[in-house]
């Protein structure tokens, strides 16, 4: 059995905001530890569509089209996390660069974002040509990052 | 500076699928760092509501709309990865009995999506009263799933 969200019907802006009321990490540790499950999701969701997208496993067109909202989802969720300060210290991956220099490190998160929002209207469309493309595209912004901004 | 999504407007559908094409944990270790990766968000996302409802912060509407929308999308993915054979055992709190009697923890899985989809129709309305009793129904949906459990 399996439980799992049936249809996500969602229109997504993504913006930064500056000045929120307050800020969601006090401590480092907290950060380091909400991006890492942030992570963990990703990379569990961008499997299971990969397994589809390689033909390993069968495509469900309503399967694969939440499971690419909901990483679209995940993929807007992490970054203050890795902005915040201290962070780049501790049981993290993430290179102080990152935090030298956090318009470039923001402007790689946006890159990823576009992706992922990319990869979820191709999926919308039902035709798996396009989800390949954008699903590559994915992976290659996740990499770019990784390249620059990971130990 | 904060990233988060500025407007996710959802219809959810919440769906059992029975006979999902592939499982989505082959590993009871997998299913464990999945579910616990969902939970830490869903902890933070209700201390962050918390934090308002309890007037430690502001009420800011369009974010606490968009955190309850979040938490209640979280609220729909572990379940599968608690029902996982084998994974009461390991680094996990879960009981044994969850997996002896699954029914009657997916019910308890079921009662706290539905507290969560409460809560966020409350939220949408933007009123703080009904937050406030939702926000309380949810957490006693949390404690009750715990008690019967959690070790």
């Amino acid at each position: 059995m399996r439980l799992f969200v049936k249809s996500i019907l969602c229109t997504l802006t993504v913006a930064i905001i500056a000045g929120a009321a307050y800020a969601q990490f006090s401590k480092p540790g907290d950060a380091i530890r909400y991006r890492k499950a942030v992570m963990t999701l990703i990379v569990h969701d961008f499997k299971q569509m990969g397994a589809v997208v390689q033909g390993k496993a069968d495509y469900d067109r309503a399967s694969f089209d939440e499971q690419a909202k909901l990483l679209h989802i995940l993929s807007t969720l992490p970054w203050e996390a890795f902005m915040t300060p201290g962070s780049d210290k501790g049981d993290t991956g993430l290179k102080s660069s990152a935090l030298q220099n956090k318009s470039a490190f923001m402007q790689a998160a946006k890159s990823f974002e576009n992706a992922t929002r990319d990869l979820m209207l191709a999926a919308a469309g039902g035709d798996l040509g396009p989800v390949k493309t954008e699903f590559g595209n994915v992976g290659a912004s996740c990499g770019a990052c990784h390249k620059q901004f990971r130990k």
